[in-house]
């Protein structure tokens, strides 16, 4: 499953626990910490989600799937996700060249 | 349907036309000024959408569904979009707050 | 705001409140209800959204809003909903076309 | 990443193709296809999404990376996806089980 090279997929990730009150700092900090351990991913938080990119949707998926874990672990009993990927392969841009283009 | 002094809705819009080809920008550059033009919202673009805050819902609603149709305007056929909202009623805060409660 | 007559938007809603325990069934009744409630809207529930079918996408959003401020009113303290809007005008369809076309 | 017995992933996805004309039931037929080739999978079409239900979410991301790269075998030059990812661990349910807890 290979992807051409140079190209980035550019994906953006909202998790969050339900049922384990109103306030989720500390559960998105360690969502956030298990994507930062992960290699080959750059990273940016916005006020609703954070935005991943790769050069391997797999690596996205993977890292996805730990920050997931990680809140189970933390007692979490149901937790929810989105998660958004927008991959391109006619034109090689990173998260940057997305918001140049629009603004 | 008031909502409640100080409190503000804080939201995420992507939207995207489907079958004009795989550059969106214009039509993202034309959403944005529609969203721009909209009175109360503050906003915030991020590499896979567009952060809003406002007082009320119906603002970012009424400015979201322009944005919407602004896109038929320009010759698109077909038009998707997702709107993810976030409403916090038990604490007074602001886009910044999220970002900066996590990093 | 008018649409060309006939066609329809497809429309997908997702709510729930955050922090008021792991079971939303009681929530999730209510805003369908409010969904109910509204003219002109046909709606099918998922198990994990409800789509909703309108003519016009402003009678989809005054909707979402009102089941959105019912959580509030339940005691709810933060609400979180995902509106995915998928809007065709180049062709006719109800959402059963939509699933007989890939099925 | 062993998750306990029992208990069931439910999620949602949704892909299609940009650029590649207003009329995607070819490429979202090729997806289904792919979902529908992976093991422990149960999937429920509806008009704007595939329910997935499966014991483990790596399955799922499994599955959606395959159903992806498959849409640009098609010939597709940019593909964008929205997964949503409902985990509860507190309470074994099928999908049918959050339709009938509702209506």
């Amino acid at each position: 499953m290979a992807q051409s090279r140079g190209y980035r997929v550019i994906a953006e990730f909202s998790i969050h626990p339900i049922g384990e009150g109103t306030s989720l700092s500390r559960y998105i900090r360690r969502a956030l910490a298990e994507l930062e351990e992960a290699k080959g991913l750059r990273l940016q938080v916005t006020p609703m989600a954070t935005v991943i990119e790769s050069e391997k949707l797999s690596d996205i998926l993977s890292a996805v799937e730990r920050a997931h874990e990680s809140l189970f672990r933390m007692g979490a009993r149901r937790v929810d996700f989105v998660l958004r990927v927008d991959d391109r392969r006619d034109k090689e841009r990173r998260m940057e060249d997305k918001v140049k283009a629009v603004t």
